[in-house]
């Protein structure tokens, strides 16, 4: 961290301050010309918030040098992951597709769609049990008995399983669950990351609607500091000014998350957009973006679907999209599970 | 909910789609002219989410034309509500300041910063134990021990607590809080607001900082909906492209609560603009804006506070601030509690 | 565009209203139910602003069904328009590639990269003349001189020229140039888009920063209502919270552009994410999204480049991209120029 | 400004970064830590754009440390400006408040309202003649025409004019005008800023919807470098994701403003919120947030007017709000004019 002082500081407030910093186990090269007078902080400054110094009289302005973040960090990791989820490799050159409803409604129809997309070549099944809901008169899922439901989907296709947790409380219904999805709006419910960082299955993180891609790596960052370092980050549109699209899907974000961080990276459009017709088209543009994986909504009758129908994919639009991936996912250079 | 439907929707999928609809109770307006067929629906639209319509083939775009929530609407409940923070009111004329530090961090310095604060007059105490924060590797607040020593603060200075949660599992903790707030990054973890609006203290609840206003009053309405109609919102900086202040203060969006809702509506200026200097004028825009309080971070020794020191003012910079107080809050119409 | 009008609105202020609107060659099909009072207007209401009937105290709210633009818009001209730059086209499934460097230097500089780009297989070359920059302290452009500088280069090589205009009195200089290009700051220099729209030579718009995709079309309209039809759009990246990026590229918009309009859409990666490193796969990407061209900066020494050296790639680099490019465009069912 | 080198930056490369710096008349204050790297360039920066730097292979990252601009920055000028159109004053505690309809329509028209908010306290006339629209089908303004029905105003109540210009080459037009006003979306369109800033009639600069405010200042520096320091800036709202309100009136802006510059800085809620009937509390906000003077959109007939009748207040609400206002700007120590 480079810290900037103000030129008038007090010669004796400055020293405090440095004193203050050696205490914390940091050493530092002082610079002083005519003009400027700066602080570079050598050591470990992960635990130094910019806040805290900010609030020091002596100080101008501050840099972060160094990364906040270590354990998600390709520095120090320049090898990618590939993380497993029952079998299924995500990244490292791995590219698997998670399909499926945005909620379970019933055994017939998770079981149906979960057998169209599983002959489509998705290796992972999605559904959602718990739903976050903006408004509390919309259907909520079907919760525990929504994850009942999944499991018998799976062993129907022989799918590892992937669903959202929304609060600690509800962790002891995930243990069978094969991937657990921390969805957008608890992307910084840091008491939900550790939760999901205390236990080993691989969790999928998905980002915020107006997070920066630095904060959702510091929030991987909270489920590894906790032992479990099985994340899968996800893009699925930040929020813009732009107001034909529901969210703006940011591709860009895939590109540089992989220079940011070794930890793999899946794009969900269906999110992003909200409108079934582009789907197919940005799925193959995040393919050429880099992702290590999709997550694509697809419901076997849309019109019916009691959330998020009108991005969900049919089975039919499914397998043509997934006849193209198999063509192009090779083309960039990955293998499809 | 106006439904404009597809020029070339076959008029037996339309008939099927009006049949749905009235088997949700709904009356349906259909209006058909030589260029647009549109339905205007009739009753409670409110569980219908513009999803599920827009997933129907033969519709082409919806609006909804009353709003989705209905105990916050001040539609339904033109006066201004007080809501009763242990005898401190704040709405319908009723204005107050909470005060104090991020975070609590001593017995000594938080008695200390509530004694400075009521001298000043504030008469709401708030203080951080379980705090947010973006890097698993900053302080993390003192949690149960710090509700402790905020109570020890109470006794001392006979103030109402507010303070933040950040789980349900936590919400036990809190019985003998006044004031329990749920913070921004939580504004949409729905499952702890069904858990704060089973128990009966007030909330306060603050925008996300990329929520729509919209999506803030359905936030209340969650609490609401469970049976506790005391939530109280907050304003504190949404996230947008400028960088010279931490967020930008939606001072306008004040104005519009008061017009959707009927509840009290308190500015935290200090989360805002996360810069000392700015707050005191930031707090004086907040009350000719039409506030009815202010949240403001108050810190014995800034360069020293474990959290958010950089906009924190200090004591005497609060006594100058609340001096003003005192004068603009009567201009303004309101009466400091 | 469909009128909901107040429930309490006088009758004889909506005849008013009714026969105002009639006045201006509208048939209004008016719909009257228990709860809602609709009017459909039927006819030409691309010339009535939302803001001149939302100030109409009857009206409750708006909204336009048929889009405000007409020439530029795919529902009446469903065919994809391929615009002919002195014979190199873009759209309906031939692809082009723009390069050159930021800023034209020197006679050497633009010709020497014009001849690499040609070698590596850009039909179109690039260079600055009139520069728009955020400090007037900073290189404002060769001007008249740099045009000069850029027809020499074309000479060379044989490829079409691409620059940017920045005031209508420039306009005469521009008669020899190939295609002329709006830069995002002018997007809305209305007066800029009519004298464009009022000479023959095809126009690249560029979206503005923080510009709506209906807004970028509203503008190529201002081009077309003046008689030139020739545009080409161009993504560049929006201003977003995201502060890793320069700007946030919004391939999800190629994707809807091509829905809204039958013009073709080009895209920029390097304004977008200002570095170079992250231009090449952004290019991919933008591929796969469906663009019907790329423009790309190459310098031939980057850290000497008089502007945005950072993000232009080097001859080199730009070799090894196009290698790839002459792979990916058939792929996606285009044809490269 | 600071430059961090990368760690493994060669020896020689760095030494001949260095050179090309002094060769700029730059000194160096050169640190290397075991860890870090750091230049400190001593002397006139503002001509060194970021982008080249970062150009730099050697270059980690760097950071501008004194602002880049020097005429407006409050550093160099600590006092407030008071900025004097044709007699009335703005800033250094003068305020005024300019008034009047969005377009001009006819003599009758904006002579009447010329009157009505001349005799409510209004200093300054504003009135649009060209008019920047999004659509080119909506109404374009009465151009010259309308500039002389201003100029019939003026002589009926004695009031300076303030209104829009578009385009250099009306420049001739605008003599007689009191306070020209660049808009929004020309906050960018620097050879517009050149051609007014040659000029010695005061200017109104308005920020760009999407424009920090460090960019607004360096438009500001662009007008003033070319010798006319008579500049006022204008904040009128930014774009954000919120959609219930037209843009978000930054407010904290101004106070940011207030601190980088001397400029007086008015705020328009009309166009910011774009909704009548929150323009009085907005107005009254502004001036508590510390604005030199505001700028309200006052139309006889709002339903009637051509443009943007939807944010007009008619005569009276503006007489109301006035009445207001008399008390309010001397309770925070400013002067009406």
């Amino acid at each position: 961290m480079i810290i900037i002082l103000k030129q008038d500081a007090p010669e004796q407030k400055v020293r405090q301050f440095c004193d203050e910093l050696k205490g914390m186990g940091l050493e530092i090269n002082d610079s002083k010309g005519s003009d400027t007078h700066i602080l570079g902080l050598i050591g470990d400054t992960k635990a130094i918030a910019e806040s805290w110094v900010l609030a020091n009289p002596v100080v101008e302005t501050c840099r972060r040098v160094s990364e906040p973040y270590k354990k998600a960090n390709r520095k120090f990791h320049p090898d990618d992951t590939a993380v497993d989820v029952s079998g299924i490799k995500l990244g490292a050159g791995h590219f698997a597709v998670i399909a499926g409803p945005c909620s379970i409604e019933s055994e017939a129809q998770i079981t149906d769609v979960a057998q169209r997309v599983k002959a489509a070549g998705a290796s992972l099944l999605r559904g959602g049990a718990f739903k976050p809901r903006t408004s509390p008169y919309s259907f909520q899922g079907m919760r525990g008995e929504g994850l009942d439901l999944l499991k018998i989907a799976r062993r129907a296709t022989g799918q590892p399983i992937v669903t959202e947790i929304m609060n600690t409380e509800h962790l002891p219904l995930f243990e069978n669950v094969d991937l657990i999805q921390v969805g957008a709006r608890n992307m910084q419910n840091f008491e939900l990351l550790k939760a999901v960082g205390r236990q080993k299955k691989p969790v999928l993180l998905k980002r915020g609607l107006a997070n920066t891609l630095e904060e959702l790596v510091m929030s991987a960052e909270y489920i590894m500091a906790e032992g479990n370092e099985n994340v899968i980050l996800c893009e699925r549109g930040i929020r813009t000014f732009e107001t034909s699209m529901r969210n703006t899907l940011d591709l860009a974000g895939v590109v540089m998350l992989h220079k940011m961080t070794h930890l793999p990276v899946v794009v969900d459009p269906s999110h992003a957009c909200g409108q079934a017709w582009m789907v197919p088209q940005l799925a193959k543009a995040a393919v050429a973006a880099g992702a290590d994986g999709l997550m694509i909504e697809v419901h076997n009758d849309p019109p019916k679907a009691k959330c998020d129908g009108a991005q969900s994919l049919t089975p039919d639009q499914f397998d043509e999209l997934m006849a193209f991936l198999k063509q192009e996912i090779p083309f960039f250079g990955k293998e499809l599970n």
